[in-house]
């Protein structure tokens, strides 16, 4: 690859999708959120070398929102194994929207169809062992240091307030959840734990060394040590097929066919397997909660780079 | 009616009835519940001249349960009139079981179908004014203890207890409803409040007593005084056909054709137009949730004393 | 009861609702009740002498649709007895529009929840014995001429058409319920047969004579002949009190109270037990599927004239 | 490859998974299914150079059922390109069993989630042109031909007799879409292409060339030629993945990772990129309606080939 025209590829490509940032609009539901320019589209590239391209608002803070999923997920598996996280959650998507709670109900066993969604989420928080909620979160946040090696990494306090004030719909899942025996620690500890690594603040340019690491099956490039089993890295790729762009990842695997993992602050993580990982910002959302431009510029890269995995 | 021969027929029906009493369970969820005899059956009459008549249990102390939820929408209307309540809850019934969550999410807007299943009661207690919990649960005590002529109505303090500590789900409804704006206050005041008043300790001579009021149109026939507007006792008595008897109304409407209203403790507080109040309290359940032989009982009673309105 | 001055309020209420015709529209996807002229507003009653008022359009032929289900249960009930028809067909009303397929899937056993609703009634065709479908049809016609008085009532041919065109969901139903063996013969022969008792011809004048059968138990009041039995009547006027007005029958229990069937060609079938049976043609519908205006005066007659059961 | 030791190993991984066919039982709801002997279990693989391994019933007919959407889907793409098959069916895996038919109601505009689920093939098969039901099933049966070089490839006329008569859901399923207007044409002809195209017979051998030719982006590695643009075997290998396996696909992915297809009659199709097509036919099916030993099989041979994609 040589790194000159990728570069200047990687900025064209940014530039290009730029423009469909109108199409989008900022989150609403969590107010801090909306106070986003939603004109903004950063993404930077990890390479198995550590080399780092950026482009656009590749230093520019926000929230990891549900991208912080595949990192409580990883936690959840390195503490409990994959026996006891998916006897209470489980391995399919959905079809439905991210915070629905419809098959909570209708499914037998009550339990979550799959870690990606809110309700699935909210479950592996649950798991999250520690004596209490900043140990727990600390296992997160020392992960997240290790792998964007970033000891600064921090919860953005604004926007978990912002978020724990208008978040009673995953009280609603999270109650479900305990009253059919999925949650059974205390549930106002959980969701907090929840709230906050949610509200975890990194750039694009970190998301794209967290996106390698997993690309690279759990060793992290720079200083070569395994940050977790290479059997949950493929654990979360695998997720981030079949269910990590909300109700349009089935969309998004025929039409990028990268693994990848968005958030409502517009943020995605994507990770092609061996070669990259890439980060992504840009606040402006399509009416499922991913990145309108993001998204785009995804789909480009994929077709020039030819980065698809099918 | 001769009162000698309508006792002695009462008598034989109960006993019939009772032997039914092995076909149900009583509620095993709420466990202060699970510890009542199932073979109870008791049944009370009372008349518009006030005289009553019983056979079986009829003083046995029991819990409103969901019986409960007529007395806070009586409540609630008093305080709110009509407009401000069906705003906030439908009038329809659902064909689902009372606990079910789905319709929230699928109905749009997402406001509970009708004040008889959890979600919508819920919904109601939030509607209860008062300057506190206390106050709020007031309202309903002393209505209660008006119209049963006991001023010693009270919370049964152990089942409260025992309610509360397994109502995750009726929580994961009332969180849900607070995030779609029908729930406006803090809901774990409303969820107590909801939870005392389902533990209101009664017998079934009072819950007969209770009926007779409705079938008065609101009138207290021992006192002759007027304790809630004849729209108040219409709108009840209409509630209580479409979706008194949880998603087993539409059988009963057909099968007894009494306006009724059944809680998971056994009771069942049935309603005969200018003609009668009818308490039972039986706690062995179907699986629906409806006492087993005070349905057969009321089935009888109403083939008997062609009771039925249709 | 003073006919002239009833005659006079009849009309006076008949043209006050006449306003609110402009607040519906015609059904559309049926093409041949789109021809519709959506102000018209016709009334009669028919009262236990036989005697009957009228105001408006009241012998301005249209179809039963809708309505025709209470007179397809009648036959098949007749024919089958209680037993065998509830066991393929339930009693609950259902929250859902009237041709949902959702809770024909989501019920176990998939039997449809009421006979009301468009599945429900597709199965009650089904029960209906007869050679052929013609003679199946006659003997829901044969009943209707009885009851009417009317020796010419007949099947409107090109709505009849119009209908078996448009009806891809109905044929859906259809087949879901054979799949699960509710429906036992054949297919296209039920709907067919479905499609023609939608499609018979009436007027407001012959449906309040309709609906007078039912207020008096089964009995014509013009020959004191009995059509079919009480407990006919009986369960038929608790489904219009429970799910005669499709998903608005709670709210229309609580505001009219009185049990009735609607049609999407702008009928209702009231009955006010003992007292009179009422035929409404308004073909201005709301978005449920119900006359408006038709709605609007069955409302405001009830409170004029005391009417409601409840 | 050493391919004498990879038969080896087939034919012992085969022996070891066939012990768990007694898990599974044959699918009952198609008699001519029903009949099939549960402990069979063939499996063969096709390599790059054409190469063909093989162990157990590798030879045995069987009919591909589900796995001839994969099929019909790449006719109706190569007929009608991206855009009018995506107008008329989505990308997103839904959950739901294969069957049903709640999300047709439930998802506006009303079209089926997937070409994997039956009703989106059903919605497929109706895009298939041709001037009658023979002319459209050839387009299918050629592709197949050629695909496996074998000019024989037939329908098997008893298992289509008995698909026809048992396929009532399936009409449900029809009229539906046509209700909806993603079916336009003759439902009884597109319900007849899809019963034969999934009655059509192959071997394991035949479907392991099937899975080559995927595998090799749509070229038939025997002969040479492109089948079907690169775009189209992408396209199905992603659904492969992500709907492939019914409400078990997001399990499967994880498990095994490789893209795969099965049917009821036990069979299923499978593709490791570029390196090699997978055919196995075991008829005892789990609950979800895949082949139990067949998901074994996969299991094992994924793990000690590391097959998987992620």
């Amino acid at each position: 690859m040589n790194l000159e025209l990728a570069t200047q590829q990687l900025k064209r490509l940014r530039d290009d999708a730029q423009t469909c940032t109108g199409n989008g609009k900022v989150a609403s539901y969590i107010p801090e959120l909306a106070k986003e320019d939603p004109c903004q589209l950063g993404v930077s590239i990890c390479l198995p070398d550590g080399t780092i391209l950026s482009a656009g608002e590749a230093d520019k803070p926000f929230t990891l929102q549900s991208i912080s999923k595949i990192f409580s997920l990883i936690v959840a598996l390195c503490q409990n194994g994959q026996q006891y996280v998916f006897e209470r959650v489980g391995k399919e998507p959905t079809g439905d929207p991210f915070n629905s709670i419809i098959k909570l109900e209708t499914i037998k066993p009550h339990k979550p169809l799959n870690p990606m969604i809110n309700a699935g989420a909210i479950a592996v928080a649950g798991m999250i062992r520690g004596k209490n909620v900043q140990a727990r979160l600390d296992c997160i946040l020392d992960m997240l240091r290790k792998m964007t090696g970033n000891p600064e990494i921090q919860v953005n306090h604004a926007v978990y307030c912002s978020e724990k004030k208008t978040a009673d719909r995953n009280r609603a899942l999270a109650w479900f959840l305990k009253d059919s025996g999925v949650l059974t620690g205390d549930v106002e500890e959980t969701l907090d734990l929840y709230f906050q690594h949610c509200s975890i603040e990194v750039t694009a340019k970190e998301v794209a060394r967290l996106g390698m690491v997993l690309a690279a099956d759990g060793i992290d490039v720079y200083t070569g040590d395994r940050v977790f089993p290479a059997e949950v890295a493929r654990i979360c790729k695998t997720f981030m097929v079949t269910c990590g762009m909300y109700n349009a990842s089935g969309e998004f695997a025929i039409d990028v066919g990268i693994p990848a993992k968005s958030g409502v602050a517009g943020g995605i993580m994507a990770t092609v397997p061996q070669r990259m990982g890439i980060g992504v910002f840009g606040p402006a959302l399509d009416e499922k909660g991913n990145s309108v431009s993001g998204v785009n510029l995804l789909e480009s890269l994929s077709k020039e780079w030819n980065l698809g995995i099918f």
